[in-house]
């Protein structure tokens, strides 16, 4: 396995590129297949469509596996077409479970049910099941290669089995003890049958109280599992404690970065757009609706600020502090927000835990509101044409500001989260227009009831 | 190991500090004993302070350094200021380097040399060496605890030897092949160990390309490889090849954690605040000074204002659309911000992706302005006090602004990040107030210019 760096990544890719336009399948064979997967995958989405007719050609379906396995799924669409059937139905059955459902759940729904069929029964079975799970579960993520063992077996046994056979399954660093039923009834680490005595059985020293996630429990739940008991892979299971598979880190290493961009699509509004890839006529296509949407209620807000145009049109001074309410709104409701949303990520939530956060929040809205409404006042009075009246007015609009805003950013995002309701409507902008109208409508009021001091 | 589920957490939480209540020393540590390390943290941390006193009683040091081992900083502080010297030492003697490490570099500086005169020489000097090394950087990550082999040992050899010494290392699924120098020459993965034929020299079976990161690496460089490369750990190896130490996927979770506070942080400009376990009070501490910033940055938005007072004066419905301008500078601005800060975690840069990613972004704004400068010049046509000269001000102020936001939203975060400014300058705000500030400068220019038509 050769390792590529930045540096040389350049040269590997010229020579390989030189060996295809040359058709040295030899050569090319001998240098490609022995990089790294991720490596070879690299490489391989810089060709050109002929090039990769030519891989296709040199590189066996088993070998081709593995590069499939790292692509995207757009692109993994695209090669998929351009594969004749054997190959293809060859590539399949190389890849592992979890990755054949990912890829399934992406296609035509008529293409998956024709390779189905194809594809060896036990295999099209098992992706038939694991297909019935919802999308992020922990039934979708899970793959079903592990290793399971009996009870009775010892160490020398299952170290022998191990080195007999090898093994197509995902890890062995665990070994999953299920008795006849298929119930899981232990856990036993690679780590501690090494370091056992060779003719100890199985059921001495597993684990017995096993650490597992319903196939129905979403993502998040499993990533937390994995995370906060350092585990390299949680076995799902049943209710009556049947094992079904497994769900490895690697796996929940790109569950986290999903769930990432999912969080800050949220506070940004850019839901789904956030990829680098695509062309500007897709990024428009997914971000332009979002914005339309913003415009239309953001005409709401100049509803509102167009029945004070009468007060604006004797002190257009007024007008000049509008934006300030506005962003300041914006800015302590997506703090909130921010807090809110990381925390439900990391899912530390129960009643008594919101009812504490918001506790908190309020009390921190409160100070941030008092501090920022008397500075701004104090800011009032010093400008040119400010005075006392004008202070009163923006420092008691700002303190209304903040204090809703802060509770606003945490108390919509947890509505949302509570009834399941598309998470978008607790987006930053959606939360900051309506900290924009209480904010103004506020400024406004006070203003007109004040105007005749002014 | 029990598993504690959130049904039964209360029940087993109860129990435990009943046999705390009765000293009754035995059946707690019988119970408590059996638990998973992340579950006995959970419940020490609800523990009063007399209760914790009797848990450094009725449990060893080397049993209670997992449970410190798994507490938050702020909380091992406390409960390292509880225990007397001989405890804390022997404690400290249990944990892996990287963790003592950690603990070390948030403590006074006074108290971990203390500490470190204190404790055994060889891991004192190994803590002195990790301390050296910059924060977020590979080396202050890494573990110094691994399994080494020699490459004319055979499978059986090594085998035999991890059965019988039993490791304190941090990971056995890597053995790292290293010669008399210490250089690091190969890896062979447990996985490989165990399926190959016990006579097999390591040299014959390991890989001698491998893929490394640097002391000086940064962690999210670090996170990168393990994650591409679906690693349970990277090897860290200096410029002349000597074998540092590991990093292992579980310190990874924890700082693609901490990276994602920090990309939110920059989204939202709460950097730093996200914790929902602090005070209102310390809450507020870390947020306000960001608000009273912006404060004052809102300021020059209202000084920019104030100098087309005379143009509102004349025409008050141009105040109405100030709000408009200003949330949408800010909407598009954060979408833009967001693809950055997401791609920059995800470390996709280099010089033709930055060309490429501000030509799609400018295109984007180019179409998402047009759309939406035009959508709005239709509303202000419909609208009761609306004519075709107020549709012409706002639609062009708008197509300027949408197009400005976008390359603004891109551009400023990614010259941040080339010259390694503090992010935070890049912010959500702050990029909203640059764009508000351009946004209002066109539509009041214009405004003013076309005043007598409307």
């Amino acid at each position: 396995m050769k390792k590529i760096t930045v540096k040389n990544r350049e040269e590997f890719t010229y020579y390989l590129f030189l060996y295809l336009k040359n058709e040295d399948e030899e050569k090319f064979r001998e240098e490609f297949l022995e990089l790294h997967p991720t490596d070879q995958n690299e490489i391989f989405k810089l060709m050109s469509n002929e090039k990769r007719k030519r891989v296709y050609k040199y590189v066996t379906a088993r070998e081709f596996a593995d590069i499939f396995s790292g692509l995207q799924h757009y692109e993994q669409k695209m090669v998929f077409s351009e594969l004749d059937d054997s190959y293809a139905l060859e590539m399949l059955n190389e890849l592992p479970a979890d990755e054949i459902t990912d890829f399934f759940s992406e296609i035509p729904e008529h293409i998956s049910q024709y390779l189905l069929e194809k594809m060896d029964k036990t295999e099209a079975d098992n992706i038939k099941h694991l297909l019935s799970y919802k999308e992020n579960t922990a039934g979708s993520l899970m793959t079903t290669e592990f290793v399971t063992v009996l009870p009775s077996q010892t160490v020398s046994e299952i170290l022998e089995r191990l080195r007999m056979e090898g093994t197509d399954a995902e890890t062995i660093y665990y070994l999953y003890v299920t008795n006849d039923t298929g119930k899981l009834t232990g856990v036993v680490s690679l780590r501690e049958l090494i370091t056992a005595s060779l003719n100890e059985k199985a059921e001495k020293i597993m684990k017995e109280q096993i650490i597992s996630v319903s196939p129905l429990a979403d993502q998040q739940e499993v990533s937390k599992v994995i995370k906060d008991y350092d585990f390299l892979a949680v076995p799902v299971v049943t209710s009556n404690g049947k094992m079904l598979g497994i769900v490895t880190v690697d796996d929940i290493l790109d569950v986290i970065e999903e769930e990432t961009s999912e969080e800050i699509g949220e506070i940004s509004a850019v839901k789904g757009a956030l990829d680098l890839e695509v062309s500007s006529m897709e990024a428009t296509k997914k971000r332009l609706p979002w914005l339309i949407l913003l415009l239309f209620i953001g005409m709401f807000t100049a509803g509102l600020i167009s029945s004070f145009e009468a007060t604006i049109a004797e002190v257009a001074m007024l007008a000049v502090f509008i934006p300030l309410i506005a962003d300041m709104a914006g800015n302590t409701g997506t703090q909130s927000l921010a807090v809110v949303v990381r925390g439900l990520a990391l899912d530390k939530f129960d009643r008594t835990k919101v009812f504490r956060l918001l506790k908190r929040e309020s009390f921190t809205g409160l100070m941030m509101g008092i501090i920022c409404g008397i500075l701004v006042s104090i800011i009032a009075l010093l400008i040119p044409q400010g005075n006392v009246i004008l202070g009163l007015i923006i420092g008691t609009s700002l303190f209304v500001t903040i204090l809703f805003s802060t509770v606003s950013g945490t108390v919509i995002p947890l509505i949302v989260h509570k009834f399941k309701i598309d998470p978008a409507v607790a987006s930053g902008p959606f939360i900051t227009t309506i900290n924009d109208i209480i904010g103004l409508l506020t400024y406004f009021s006070i203003a007109t009831a004040l105007l005749h001091y002014l």
